[in-house]
Parts: C-alpha cells; structure tokens; sequence
C-alpha cells in the first residue's frame, strides 16, 4: 500500500493508560473566564444564568456519557467522576479528558441562547481545559469531592462579602480587599450581618455548597452496609452476565439525572446514595 | 485555613509535560460521524457544507492560539502543528489537547447555523477527542503530514468511485465493495473514466488534497536556505528580545490565515513557505 | 557562571513519579539466567545455592532500604513491596527501581563466593532488570503476591516433574514434553508417585512455596482486627510525631529480617502479621 | 490454569517506552558516595584507583551492552548513550535504566578488589541509581555531554584548589571554603600557582576532563561530511540487510573498546569519529 512509507509515524503515539482500579476525576476549568464575566455582564459575586447553564451541560455530558457516576460544580469548573471499575476507552487519558472538554463545550455553546437570550456568542468563544486524576481509595474520592465544595464555601463568603462591600457599602475594590485581609468566616458572617443585614445561612443553597449532579434512585437508610469498604475492597471490573449488564444499562438510562445543591462533605450524602460508590443502579422512584 | 485537610488531594496530579525541542501535533477526531453523517443527510463521498465547517473552525483555533503554526484537514479530523520551540502552558499535554479540543468544539456548534441552514443542531451534539503526539525532527513532522494527506488521497479515490458505482451505476453497498476488493489506484481511475466519464484528476482540490491552514506571507524562492536544516540544530527556545517577540506577535496577528488545497507531500510547498519550520513570521503581502 | 550555557539540558528529564497511596510493587529479574544456570551447573529443576544467594541479596536489600516491608522470591525473580504511605524518593519510579536493582546486584555479586565456593564468577556477570507496578487496594497487592506464589507452585510442579523424567525415567527433554502436555497437576503428582515414588507434598516448602521476606514480630490473634480494611481506608500519610517516628525506625532496625516458606495465598498470613498491611511495626519477640 | 483468577494483575504495569527517534542517555549515580569516599580512605581530590575503577566497569558495560554508543564519567557518576535509532528493549525505560545501573553495579563490587586490594569491601555495599533522558537533536546531546564535561572543570577546578589550601596550606575546611567564596577561574589557578606552584593546566587529564569511553576506529578528516545533519535528519531505523547488520555487529565486536579524556565540548572530537552520530561503525585501525 502506497502509504506504508510514512506509516511508521503512528508509533510515536505515546500510551497515557490511567492506573486500573483506581477513582477517575475529570475536572475541565473556564479558559480566560473573568474576561467572558465582564464582556457579558455576569452579575457579581454570582450569575445564576451562568450557574445554571453550567449545570444544564454537565446534566447533557452525564446523559451522553453513561459512566460517570457523579459530578460537582462550582463557578466555572466542573469534576467528573468514573467509578474506579470503569473501562470507557481502555482508560486513555487523552481521549477520556478530551471527550469530556469537548461535549461539555458543545452544550455550553449550544445552551447559551437558553439561558443568556439578550446576550449572543460573539467572539472568541468560550472555552474550556481539563485534566485526569486517579484516586486510589474512596476517602480520596471523597476528601477530593469535600476539598472542592470547602473551596466553593471560602470561595463563596469572601465573594459575597466582598461584593456587598462594595456594592452596597459603597467601597471600592482596594478598600473592600484590606478590610477582609486576615478575616475569619466569623468575621465575614459579622460584616454581612452588621453592615448590611444579611445572613449568610439564607444565601441560596446553589451559591453556598456548589451543584451535585447524578442519578436519582431511592434513597437508603444510612449504615445498612458499608458501601466504602466494599468499593475499597474491589479489586477488579464485576464480570457481569450480558443481561445484568443491559439491565444496568437501562435503569441508568432510566433515572433522571439530577442537579441538587447539598453538603457532600458528611457522611450522610454517600450513605444515602450506595450507587454512587457501589456503582449498581439503585431503585427507580415511583413517580409522584 | 479550613480547608487544608483536603488539600494534600492535589498531589495526586501527574505530570504530563511533552518532550521538549519536539514537533507536538495534536489531532482531534470526530466522534461517532457516520452517525452524523446519516443524521444530517451528509452528501457522499463528500459533504463540501461540512467540510468548510471544519476548515472554519479550525481557522477559528488557529486565530485564538496563535502557537498553532500549521493545520491539515481531512473529513472529520484535524491536526494542529507547534512549533519544537513552542512552550505553550509549559508544554502539558492534558492542558494543549483539551484547549485545542475545545476551542474547535466550539466554533463547530457556533458556525454550524451558518454552513447548515436548514438543518439545526439537535441532541446528542456533535463532539471530538484529541491526543497529542511529539515528532523529533522535521523528517518525522513531515512525514506525518505526508501519512495524512497520502491517507486522504487514498479513501478519497475508493469513496469517489464507491459512491459512483452506488450513486450512479446503480449497484448496492455490497457489489461496490466486491467491485473494489484488491484494485489498484490505476482502476478506479479506469473505472470512473470508462463507466462514468470521470476524469479524478479534475475532482476538486479539496476533496483529493484535503485542507492545510497557515498564515499567508510572501512565497520565498525554494533552495535559497535549509530551513529543515537549521530547524533540526535549533536545540532550545530562541532567546528574543521583548521587542523582537512583540514585533512576531503583532506580524502573526496581522497575518491572514489562510486555507489551502495543495500538495503538502513535495519538498516545493516548505521550501516556499520557510516560516512554517523557523517560525519566524514572513513578509505580509502586498494586498491586491 | 560559565555551566549555565548547557544547563537547560536538565530540562528533558521528565517526571516519573508514582500514585500515591498505592503499593508499590519492584520485581526484579535475572538477565539471561537459562545462560547462567548451564554456565555454573545449577542443579535441576531446583538449585538450593542459587535460592540461598537470591534470600541472602533480598534480605540485604531490606536491611539497606527499610521502607520495604515485605519481599517474595521464586527462581530468578525478586519482588519488593512498599507500603503504600511510603514517600522513599518522593516515589521517582527510576530511582526506586534502579536503587533496588543496584542494591540487589551487588550483594549477589558479593555473596556469590560464599554460595558457590567452588565456582568463582567469571565474565559476563550476572545482572538484573526491574520495574516498579502500582496497585491500589490491600487487594490487588495479596492477589499480585498470590499470583506470584501460585505460578511457583505450578512451576516447580512441572519442574520436578520433568526432570524426574529425564534424570531418573531416563527420557530425553523432548519425551518428557510431550508427556507432560495436556496433564493436570493430579496427573503430575501421580506420576510422580506412582513412577518415581516421590510425595510431591515431601518435597522442601523453599521449592514450593518461594521465599517470603519480612521483619519478625510478635504474631498476632488473626481476626482481632480488620488491618486490610484500615490499610485500604487511608488516604494520605500518617503524621507521626518526631518522636514516634523514631521509636519506629528503631523498632524496624531491631527486627530480625526473616526468610520464610510459607502459604501467603491465605488471609491467615497477613491477619497473624497486621504490620505487613499497617506499616506500624509489631513487638519485638523475647528471644529464646 | 488455576493462575488465572490473579493474572489480572498483570494489567496494572504501565507502559513507559521512551520517545523514538531521540537520543537517550542514562544515567547513574554513587549512593551516598560521601560516606563511601571517607570509609575507604579515598585520596582528596581525586582518587585515582576510584575512577579507574568506575572506567573499568563502565567499559564492562559497552562491551555487554553493543548498543551504546558512548559513555562520559566523571568522580561518581556517569552518562550512557545510545543512538537515536537503537530499539533495544523496546526502549522501555526501566527495562533500559535497570539493566544498566545493575551491569555497571555488578561490575563495580566484582572489580572492587583489583583497584583496592587492601581495602576489602564491608556492608553496606556500593550501589547507583539512574534515570533516563531523551534528547530530540544532535546539538542536545553535544550539550548534555558538554554541560557533564564542563561540571567536571568546574568541579575539579575548585577541589584542587581547596584541597591544596587544606593539604599544604594548612587551613581547615571553614577557612578554604571563605576564601574561595566568589573566586573566579582565574583568581584559583592564580592561587594554585602563587602559593602552591601548582600549574592547573598540567594536572592529570582525567581529573580535568573526565573519561569518555567509546569503540575505537580510524579518525577521519574532520570537515569531510556533515554527520551531524544526517544524523538530525533520519527519521526512522535504518532497514539493514540481515548481512549488512551482522557485519555491523562484528565490527563492533571486534572495535576496542577505548577509555580517553579529551575535549568532547569541540566539534573536532565529533567530526573526527563520525561513527558515534551516525551509529554506522568504523575502519578498525591496524594494530601497531
């Protein structure tokens, strides 16, 4: 064939396999997005359209992308999580990472009339980048998973104080930047609440734990089994039957992915929700 | 801070620079497009609607980044070219093919209105997957183009005569195929001519070449100087002054991108083109 | 100063830094050892000399690197288990495995004259190569060691097998073979037995259970505690205090390295000895 | 096979074969060669039966493994190189790396007695790490080699002088290191000279420049051909006859392998022995 000469270039593809048995977190960050904030006007400390556009592609990359077990978002960042016995592309970094990015900017772009319809796309359009890492145990998975919602919480009471300051108090960002240096949470909740009556607790529940999204099944009751220790103790992909597996497949497809805004952190969220661990599809909900 | 206890989850990040002094050509595919391509009643062999989608959006990206020194296009795949001396985000390959990844993804659903009037985007969304792959010398770079293009040459000649046996002699899927088992370039050449008066040499540029994607500077006499040469002793970045660096960033941007359907195979087009290995931007042409 | 010219040469070498939170397994191998073995007259199927040299080089190696918890042996092959919190070499994949093989090597070549008396090494010299495996549950790791222990009991089956035929039935290699072909390990045993008058089960634990490798402490009640379960739900490393920290690496330097031949398929290994899994070493036992 | 139920854990080794087409050097490293150096008395500040002794394992290295090209040592370490073309061991990199620390170590501890007769080895034994590092073109790896050649001026430059302030000046270590605090090359030979007589550029040539190992065949006019294009410019393994890489292979064979120490930083000792670009061996000089 005329062109095996140059054939011999496919050999310089360099294997990126990530690690067997271990947690896969995907999670794909808004390129350059303080400069998209400002040139559509996204209201300050939080845009709920921009929030909830983030959250509608998320639910579309869940939906197409069966795999993932959970996902959890916050500002312009988004972490997608395969369960440790996953397979999907023989576990290649590049072409998970990538395929993830690219369905997710596919929605994001998609989706933007819906949720920003006086603002059109111009360019340069958004866009995103991502990267893979293996979690060995489950309370790797989950110190990751709290790490990131902590970090929406400090995140988010510094904005939120930050922003009344200067919108309600009349500073400006310099003044507003020293009167929080070396501030505690206690301090801030005192700020907000002194100065400008607002209570923190009642903030909306999406700006202050992030966005959760998965597949909604029945709940359980806590410490009926210890989910944790199982999915530590599994040492190799479940060998299921073809009809187990198409079962699986159809209940998956049949729950309703949803976005909630909930503390991951406690023990509760997993307990409740064994799937998420186990990775075997929980009762559907009778519908209401 | 609160939130150090988790925080020991970011070193679990592995690093993933690419090779320095290396070629770095990422090529993203499209994925599931024979499904697309049904969906959306896609001409054969070729779509030329969905072709100039793709050489659009790559445009795109090669004006969003302008590391990119080259791109070559063929059906649903495209590769990206930088420079050996490019540092882009230090060289991570995660953080350059899920950019790349994205940023096309991006424009393919932002311009897709624009090439495919009648027929929106509807869900599951087009997407892509990217890898990154370093070539050592110019030889292996140019040898990885010429696989592209030779690989474009060859299914474009069995699609054209394929979907003429199919599309205007009349036989099924089946007997093309039959038809085609073990023939030479030389036959299907034979067959279009003698059964359907087709003379492939006068099939489009585009269709038999693919798309190459470059900024358009003053065509240099070939064999003047060694560019390849001096491209394989280049041993580390160049050391600019700011001045010199900013007059390059300003030239790259005033430079017209261009999309080309020629021969990348033969020495002429990089020996005319020197910028492409030195990358040192040219002379801006005169406008006609 | 005058160096830097060349110095961003360092710059190529890239990061091979292992997971964390995984064990890490180093197994080493004899180079050419089927040369080696008919170049000094091993004995058949099993030489105790050479077994003696590979324990007395391990047990070396673990005296040397005491991050090495537990070590297996069968043949010409080695393999060093490192607790999963251990941060030797911040987990550099080419110093682990090159330290290992170079410390192994050298006792091997070192202590050769005192197993081999008679025949003094000669040109070229023995050499190993290795390669360090990550796994990341208690279970992966017992399942890697039990495949080891599992494909010497099925080698050495064989083994003894073979060469009874061939010393003591008088057949040639070839006819051995062929006998072999298609038997079960019943079958082995019974041609042993029935043949050669040989109880497989008599035959010394060394050929058919391998070599284990540990520090010897006070066993254990098996099943006062779950060590696997503790072992899998770590996330990060212990913080010890300096003192503690101490107190360990004394208790370690204290402990007898031991050379064993025992059953590590079975969870009553590892349950009498929690510190394998733990990394906390036991108590020193009273000497007799 | 009753193995089976554990081979899965073959899967986890990952893949690391090294880039193609790029130089690779590796290497290695004395472990805690400080301590070593007092334990053994070693003369200050170059001992020669040391590296004489590290030549000699070294050369025992190129004989056993052909396919390295040339090697550079200096005090204790010492750098290993093979052809950009070379394919050996797939060019995995512990494969690679391992092989070598473990020959070069073998030899050191089997040696150890002829360079120090009095002072037998006691534990702990010698041992080396090492690391692999790929370098895309031939300038890269004049520049690794000369950046070794020049560490080991500088390095040797500042030891003389020091140890000659210490042994026949009398001062103690505190003082030597303050008076040499900021000097310049100039200002150390000058210091060598006025107080010790000491002409730096008449020292040993092995303590200046080091020790370069590489086959011996006839030099060649320098000038004659540009070796160093063609080597930049193979993009792939050379396809030999079976007849053409036997002869190769004997040649080689049949070369001495030579230890020199000479400028390697010139382009004059690259252009006079073009064999060690172009991996296509030599004339064997007629013995004299």
């Amino acid at each position: 064939m005329a062109n095996s000469r140059f054939e011999y270039v496919k050999h310089f593809e360099q294997v990126d396999n990530l690690l067997p048995n271990t947690w896969v977190v995907v999670r794909i960050d808004g390129r350059g997005f303080t400069k998209l904030c400002s040139k559509y006007d996204f209201e300050k400390p939080n845009d709920r359209r921009a929030l909830d556009l983030m959250n509608a592609a998320a639910k579309a990359v869940m939906t197409d992308l069966p795999d993932i077990t959970i996902a959890y978002g916050v500002s312009d960042e988004y972490s997608f999580v395969f369960h440790k016995t996953c397979n999907l592309f023989e576990r290649r970094a590049s072409k998970i990472v990538s395929t993830i990015v690219s369905t997710f900017t596919a929605y994001y772009v998609y989706l933007w009339p819906t949720y920003f319809q006086d603002q059109p796309l111009s360019l340069p359009l958004p866009s995103f980048d991502g990267r893979a890492v293996c979690y060995p145990s489950v309370q790797n998975l989950r110190d990751y998973m709290s790490w990131r919602q902590v970090d929406c919480h400090i995140n988010n009471l510094y904005n939120t104080t930050f922003w009344s300051l200067v919108q309600l108090g009349g500073m400006d960002a310099k003044e507003a930047e020293n009167l929080l240096k070396g501030t505690l949470a206690a301090d801030k909740n005192e700020i907000l609440f002194s100065k400008f009556s607002i209570n923190y607790n009642n903030e909306p529940e999406i700006f202050k734990k992030g966005s959760v999204v998965y597949r909604d099944y029945e709940l359980v009751e806590p410490g009926s089994h210890d989910v944790a220790k199982e999915a530590d103790e599994l040492a190799e992909p479940v060998q299921q039957s073809k009809t187990q597996s198409e079962n699986d497949k159809k209940r998956r497809a049949k729950a309703r992915v949803l976005v909630d805004h909930v503390d991951i952190i406690k023990d509760d969220f997993w307990e409740r929700r064994p799937w998420l661990l186990s990775n075997k599809p929980g009762k559907i909900p009778k519908q209401t």
